[in-house]
């Protein structure tokens, strides 16, 4: 019979940038003993986001960093908004264009994730701080 | 024991940007009376979106619908698709870039957001229209 | 009774850019006899995304390629990560600017997508490979 657990787990990114949480969340999976199912993480901040990304090359994390700051740069000129300083609004909109939610099938009591693919936490205030995510498993 | 509620709920924006959705959403999840689970909005058009943003600061949305109009310009020379005029593709390609679908937890009766979240409807068309939203609830 | 299905899909696209796999999902959908709930589509890879989008206009994805080589271009000396030539990276980073996963209601027994939406596997590589589609539907 389908069944639910919910919890919340914190992180917090040693830098601005990606930061791996595949890892606690993947443990958190295991422990709920459920084979079959969906796992839906939800990041409770607008300054800081989720992304599945290449979990190999580190080149590959660094480029995309550097692609939002080309993108979205620390330029008060652009903004209006910035109150918390200049990586207040480009946080902002690289929330945005990335995620606030991922699911995840789970299989075989496991995520469910490509060879390559690692879940992201991605930091985009220069002074990290504790983010809260949500977690939700339903399957059986 | 595990339930699902699905309704549809409409909304317009009374002009082109970030519209939020917050209210009208969290009071039907209150009246399902699921006390956990999650909740899933779908924008059934390609030409509006979703975003969780920054919800006090109004100066922080327009950023980012100015970030919009820079990335994604309302200029014709760059698309071959102009059938409905010179925001129709830009709408197109601001709603890939945000999102047509976010789920969000529920917990004690409540969308779980982050206390500066909101849940925004973005409509990137000048002629605002009726929207409509999917949503489904799963949880006991 | 609320249950769960879970399967995969494999897709290749023609080419590099926009490939529709609304009908093959469609179909599964349809083969599980599940009236009301929620489809889950999850892409294992990070060099591919998801996107739902205009289903009607070729021109529309033909922009919305455009739109991301514009942004995201094949150019080497933009990225430091470029493993396996110049489409490596700008892949990545496309992908994380759509989407890797996509939920869709399904109401009497169909996706309940809006009349011009498709869901589309968005190939970022320049020489498609087989990609997987983990798919996971709850309902009753």
């Amino acid at each position: 019979m389908l069944r639910q657990v919910a919890s919340t787990i914190a992180a917090i990114a040693p830098r601005q940038g990606l930061h791996e949480v595949t890892d606690p969340i993947a443990q958190w999976v295991c422990e709920q003993d459920i084979e079959t199912g969906l796992l839906t993480i939800f990041c409770r901040h607008t300054s800081a986001s989720l992304v599945i990304q290449e979990n190999a090359a580190s080149a590959a994390r660094r480029d995309l960093e550097t692609f939002m700051a080309r993108i979205a740069p620390e330029d008060p000129s652009l903004y209006t908004h910035n109150d918390e300083g200049p990586d207040d609004m480009p946080a902002h909109i690289r929330s945005a264009l990335t995620s606030t939610q991922l699911s995840v099938p789970v299989a075989q009591g496991r995520l469910a994730l490509g060879t390559w693919q690692g879940i992201y936490l991605f930091e985009h205030r220069r002074e990290p701080s504790r983010r809260e995510l949500g977690l939700h498993l339903v399957g059986e």
